[in-house]
């Protein structure tokens, strides 16, 4: 999630006893679904479908279980529907009695690539441990076996990679224990645009799937908790699954683990202890915020906000001591902030964004919790923003960043967010960004949402709705059952990690469609 | 064990609950002992050593243990003795908190041939799920992990596939926890003769790590219950470690499911419950009546033989219909008797000498539990022992075997135990074969044993020792500690599956020098 990866060994960081009970305190219930293996599919190469690759089914799966398989042997299940969760099976010999182990090797796969592509080319950055396969001894046979790690999968390939001549293999009663916080009941969506709907409908099987012990920002990959994703997902979850307590136990989670200048990690680790990670960045801590803004209008806990706003408050600090004498945020190497996945993207300028963001909200949550500050907020909010009129380019009509002036979409989208100017200087921004757009673009879903966010705030509604169904529908046209971490329309290999297969296709911040749709009612 | 692999799917089979019962009764107690790692090892390409493979001792264990280590090492452990049972260790995360899985790979040897030779190369026609390795993915450090399945080694290969490059692993307690049956208690061997002494040593551990719930043949492969190495470990514990109660346990058990008209089966599976293997081999199911025979010599456990006899004498009658009118074996190619692991073995002649052998012990047995049948039984031992007269070969003063009149040691060492003969024609016998040996010769300790047994007979002690140092003490020498299922001292690589890798390196049937030791006081 980082751009690339942090290494602090040296860390001292603060403990809190208290919240860290608190979010224990706050373990969600797990509730169980199971689902039936559908049908035995095989993989076709097929130059329209998204990597190359589409389904054909072979057949239900049901006949396969009547069926006994040898050495050599493979098939593909596809369960119809991406899920998270635990593989059972029920294995059985049949022939002679079983002389040798059965070895049989299980991959598992959010996409038909992760099938076809030998996990042993894999040369990506990110570890290849993400990969998910299981190779199974059975010693005794019948087994009746739950593998123990969990995965997140659609399709299932089955090898059989060894037996003895004298049995064959049989497997029965293949199912998916699939696991998720969110209760069953989700509000419905009112749209009446089927697209819409559809959009929606996989934005909140995204978000299912997210939901365990914690909001993961991605159940395949890295299975965690980060404070960006966090933000988005609990914007989703309060127009559907209304779990709150959870967002509550996410805060708690960020708040017990910090460095010693108080400072939110990007993300925490919650096994085998609460730990934060020793990645920080800029734009991540400010949105603690943000999320602690959402969860008060979403529930009215003044007892848990007026106990985590000092922390949100410090966040502020943290971040306006990276300002320079004028306010503006100081670009230099040594600091980080997400903004997008886009290596050429110089964090500047959105950067500015976003603490002008944040600080708004900050302000609006002191008004209830410390008026005494707020009028010291809003001069601090003043300066930068003031600030930010110094990366406005009169030439370009573009807000600039960093020393080589770099445009970008990001700069625009958080300029826009941040509220610099009036009503008509942001349309005429949004406009400019339509018709002209800068060649440092937009990677991922997380900065699309705010690109959508800006769309709807200067009233571009329409624009708004189509480019939520051109590039999620586009998503939902190549057949995501959940939406994907990364997706480039005219680059549908792309991967910041150096191998799409190891992108997460259900990840947290491509979800937000669903509060798009029925918090404005697309 | 089979000299091929006997797949009888339509078999009609006797279960007799009272002997499941009784044999259920008899679970031995499982003794456990903790192996620490001894020495870090390297492999070095050495022509002298057995397989081409010695190894070099870099550090003691310990000084590993303090290190960590990063994706792509790997390293070998040393326990310093060959083992049976499960692994247990302690692996944490050095560094940043681990955000990726860690993935490492075992890889279980009884030899270095089986760490230098990469699995996936191998193309033997057992099934390669004997090869031993374990894959282990682990999503939450630390983490104490034992490996559920049994292994059997000497030499551990830990390689660390895949981590995130924010944290390396530590290994701390890797600690090997050996099961057998056997108690520690072994009875002392009196032999003066330092390099006999050594062999009893490497026999009775060999004998250790076989005894488990049953009498296995292998502990790595097939870890299974055979009649023809279950009568010779039943020898060697009789003068070892005495556990009577266990042969008692798998004699109820080859009684407890037999064919329909008696036949015991070649060897018997445990788990998930107690089931006969449709493996029958002449040879192996007339020792049914030779094991109970020595059981009652070293118990003189009358009810449980009274019990057992009906058994055994089925298995002569059996085994007489294969006859022919003048009472010699029937050679055809739809039978199977084991003898050897030789592809070009004849076991017409020494399959003769089975029944033979057999008979007497049976008449024996009669004595005390049917004394009206035994000059009935002393009839047809003389007349199959009358017509081993037939396959007399004057011209090459040896016993021939089959229409091609083949000349074996196998044939003659059978006759001679079978007693055919006085002992002056007995003793001219060996001396011939010790002088113009055949070229059909002996590929497993198995039938080196009979070779033994022969040469003690008739009384050349000399020669028996000799050869019992010249064959297990050079598997000594070679390093054996444990002896091998095979070893052809003039083919190292020897192996009837195809590749060596697959033979087992502590096998049942190769532990009777400490019988021979102790019981002819050499």
């Amino acid at each position: 999630m980082s751009q690339a990866m942090q290494k602090n060994d040296d860390l001292v960081m603060i403990r809190d006893i208290t919240f860290i009970s608190k979010a224990e305190n706050l373990l969600p219930t797990i509730h169980q679904t199971i689902i039936k293996a559908q049908n035995i599919i095989t993989l076709v190469n097929d130059p329209k479908a998204v990597h190359g690759w589409s389904a054909k089914v072979i057949s239900p799966a049901t006949v396969y279980f009547n069926q006994s398989f040898q050495t050599g042997e493979s098939y593909i299940i596809d369960f119809g529907q991406h899920g998270v969760g635990y593989l059972s099976f029920l294995c059985d010999a049949v022939g002679s009695p079983p002389d040798a182990p059965a070895h049989i090797k299980f991959t598992f796969a959010e996409t038909l690539s992760e099938l076809a592509e030998p996990f042993g080319q894999y040369q990506g950055w990110l570890s290849k441990s993400w990969l998910q396969e299981h190779d199974e001894y059975i010693d005794v046979l019948p087994a009746q076996i739950t593998l123990s790690r969990r995965y997140c999968f659609r399709y299932l390939k089955i090898e059989i990679v060894s037996l003895s001549p004298k049995y064959n293999l049989t497997f029965k009663d293949i199912e998916f224990k699939t696991v998720s916080s969110a209760p069953k009941y989700c509000i419905e969506c009112q749209t009446q645009d089927p697209q819409l709907a559809k959009i929606d409908q996989v934005s909140v099987h995204t978000l299912r799937n997210c939901m365990q012990e914690v909001f993961e920002d991605g159940p395949k990959r890295d299975r965690r908790l980060w404070l960006g994703d966090l933000r988005l997902q609990a914007l989703v979850n309060n127009v559907t699954f209304k779990q709150h307590d959870l967002v509550r136990r996410c805060l708690y989670l960020f708040a017990s683990h910090r460095r010693e200048d108080g400072m939110v990690s990007a993300n925490i680790f919650v096994k085998p202890q609460i730990i934060a990670d020793d990645t920080f960045l800029f734009d991540y801590s400010l949105f603690y915020i943000d999320v602690l803004y959402d969860y008060f209008m979403a529930t009215s806990d003044h007892n848990t906000v007026k106990e985590l706003w000092p922390i949100a408050l410090q966040q502020i600090d943290i971040a306006l001591k990276r300002c320079d004498e004028y306010g503006l945020v100081i670009d230099s190497d040594d600091w980080w902030s997400f903004i997008d996945w886009h290596e050429k993207l110089n964090k500047q300028g959105a950067s500015q964004g976003v603490l002008i963001y944040c600080l708004d909200k900050a302000i609006k949550l002191s008004q209830t919790f410390q008026p005494e500050i707020s009028s010291n907020l809003q001069q601090k909010l003043d300066f930068v923003k003031h600030a930010a009129d110094q990366l406005w380019d009169d030439k370009s009509g573009f807000y600039i960043s960093g020393a080589q002036r770099q445009v970008s979409y990001a700069t625009q989208i958080w300029m826009i967010l941040a509220d610099v100017g009036d009503r008509n200087h942001q349309q005429k921004l949004m406009n400019k960004l339509l018709l002209t757009p800068p060649d440092i673009g937009m990677n991922t879903p997380y900065l699309r949402h705010h690109y959508i966010l800006a769309l709807l705030k200067v009233g571009m509604k329409k624009q708004a709705i189509d480019e939520i169904k051109a590039y999620w529908g586009k998503m939902v046209e190549y057949g995501a059952d959940t939406f994907w971490e990364l997706f480039d329309p005219n680059d549908l290999n792309y991967s910041p990690y150096g191998n799409k297969i190891i992108n997460s296709y259900c990840h947290a911040w491509s979800c937000t469609p669903a509060w798009f749709i029925r918090q404005y009612s697309l």
